[in-house]
């Protein structure tokens, strides 16, 4: 299967499957941003490649004073990481769960991956089709009751449904006195961010930690850049596990290249608003069930007359170099599910003529032709 | 302290602490190839840095194939890092070792707080300066039969002192059933390498694992790249504990574009057999005695006239724009203990007139103008 390695975005792999060039693929598949990395980030390679010669930074303080400013908190409260999947990590090494870690699912599988690593007991909340996946309250409460879990991991925005969980929740949830993690990794896609993001009260919290990528917004993952908001104790608990130089310096030089520049960060919120609503209803037209999604992905029911599951329609588009995600790999969906990104207009028209091919081929022609 | 973060080669603590522009440093405190990133390197970032809106290879499956074609090992005995410095993190958590760690001192000193992070019980032999910092069998066997210890690690080139450890020895050690790590992150620039290097027998072995870097002998720390030769078992037992996606894509890319650049290797190996002596004997003229060194980093002991100890040398270096390390931070050595790379020949010679004028000013003077 194309997620051998449990992710999205593994184009060797693809390559490996479809017998195509890595390079040949247009890819649905992960969420990064379409305009590709801003051109800070080629000023930063050309300028500074011959500094890769000294060790990076082992405090990253020019990065983390940048961030610092940005959300008007203090250095303390920051710490980067190789990668958000670094920061999650560490958090959950850092706050010792033991028995007891809560997920919402479907959500990122690496919460999952990463308590049970550490022999962490898991309890999920599941996020219903029928409630249009968003996370209920009510639920939350009920597992808050009866498990007691000492640490809860949420995606906000969630991944892959893309829906974000309201303050008040999160904020209800750290009085019950449970650590609480919220992953913005997708945060920077949302336009009125500021409102929404977590991260003032995460520095200013004991139990709150919130989890930031630079690398999915500035298209950046091959370089690995992520973050961590929260109280200076348990920041400084967290570095104290992480491994030394973990960041690299390329990645710490980007990352304060790319702060602060508005035209890329306007360009990209202009394009989604217009982009996600169209690909959007391209897909509903196609027979597809589409979430309502927050961000730059969605996720997507196959319609209910198509005979392929989500595997063999992601190994079909594969094979026309299209790729997506097969959605059953998430804990609660199933093979009727996948997920794409939001890409630009070109590119999605191909995403759905692709995807048209296919399901006329695999004969929900019919169905289509009626609809 | 310059050492604040436990290594060398932090040049912005060097800049806070002296006023200088970290840029305008002679750093011979960290162990660098000094003819800095090869062409490669360049190639890489000016070709491909568009690629990095993709995710690394998550199983670096091209790099790994080409370490395992330069050894003549398979591809399922290597695993690559974000550093050496994740491969020691890994290799003491994945193997458990419980009470017992048993380590050379001096010795870089990662091994220790990496053991120390995971409750690891450590145990060391000394390396003795009347010994010229040998390791000594005896005192190997002493251990093993005295504490028992199941992880040893061992620098091979021992850093700071080095000096290799003997393949018989180690294999003897192996023999004892306990599980040895070597750390050959200097081995490349011995000109006999291939005749020293262990990774075929860790390769084929249970119980040895050998951990290299790409990031000195190629001048790029700053982008992290280490790995570790190993039995299959164990380097999957290893990759079980990382962190998904910890070696970036530019580390994969510049570690397969910089192997088998063979003119790089030869002028290094070149330049290193004329400055090394070079440079030793300079700094015997100056009253400090030199240890043997195999590679590209010498261990110093000060003039015994010389009034200063390592911290304020090192502090009126620094303040001079040279950087050395203050060794006195190695468990098992004092303030009368410096480490210096070696590095170009002009800037050796910088080193040594800077150092022989803070020795003047120092009042060592009169000692080094009679001597």
């Amino acid at each position: 299967m194309l997620e051998r390695y449990g992710h999205g975005g593994d184009l060797v792999t693809a390559a490996e499957m479809y017998g195509i060039p890595a390079s040949d693929f247009i890819d649905f598949s992960s969420n990064m941003n379409p305009f590709g990395p801003p051109d800070a980030v080629q000023r930063v390679m050309e300028q500074r490649w011959r500094d890769l010669d000294q060790y990076p930074d082992p405090a990253v303080r020019g990065l983390r004073s940048k961030l610092a400013a940005r959300h008007g908190i203090s250095m303390n409260n920051v710490l980067c990481g190789n990668g958000a999947a670094e920061i999650i990590d560490l958090v959950i090494r850092a706050m010792r769960p033991g028995a007891s870690v809560a997920l919402a699912v479907p959500g990122f599988g690496e919460y999952a991956d990463a308590a049970r690593k550490y022999g962490g007991k898991l309890f999920t909340v599941p996020l219903l089709e029928d409630d249009r996946f968003r996370l209920s309250e009510a639920s939350v409460f009920e597992t808050v009751e009866r498990d007691k879990p000492g640490l809860w991991m949420l995606g906000s925005p969630n991944n892959p449904t893309g829906q974000t969980v309201s303050r008040d929740l999160v904020l209800k949830l750290i009085d019950t006195g449970a650590f609480v993690v919220i992953d913005e990794a997708f945060i920077d896609f949302i336009a009125d961010e500021d409102r929404l993001t977590l991260v003032r009260e995460a520095a200013a919290r004991p139990n709150l930690l919130v989890i930031r990528s630079m690398t999915k917004f500035y298209a950046v993952p091959g370089i690995r850049l992520g973050y961590a908001v929260g109280s200076p104790e348990v920041i400084a608990a967290m570095r104290r596990l992480q491994t030394p130089w973990s960041v690299n310096s390329l990645a710490q030089w980007m990352g304060e290249a790319v702060l602060g520049d508005e035209a890329y960060e306007q360009r990209t919120l202009a394009w989604l608003a217009e982009a996600r609503p169209h690909l959007a209803a391209s897909l509903q037209a196609l027979g597809f069930t589409v979430f309502e999604s927050a961000v730059n992905y969605l996720l997507l029911k196959l319609p209910d007359r198509c005979v392929l599951d989500a595997s063999e329609l992601q190994r079909r588009m594969g094979q026309r170099g299209v790729l997506v995600r097969d959605a059953s790999h998430f804990e609660g969906l199933n093979g009727r599910f996948i997920r794409v990104a939001v890409k630009l207009n070109e590119q999605n028209e191909k995403l759905v003529q692709t995807l048209k091919a296919v399901l006329l081929e695999s004969g929900t022609h019919a169905e289509m032709e009626r609809g």
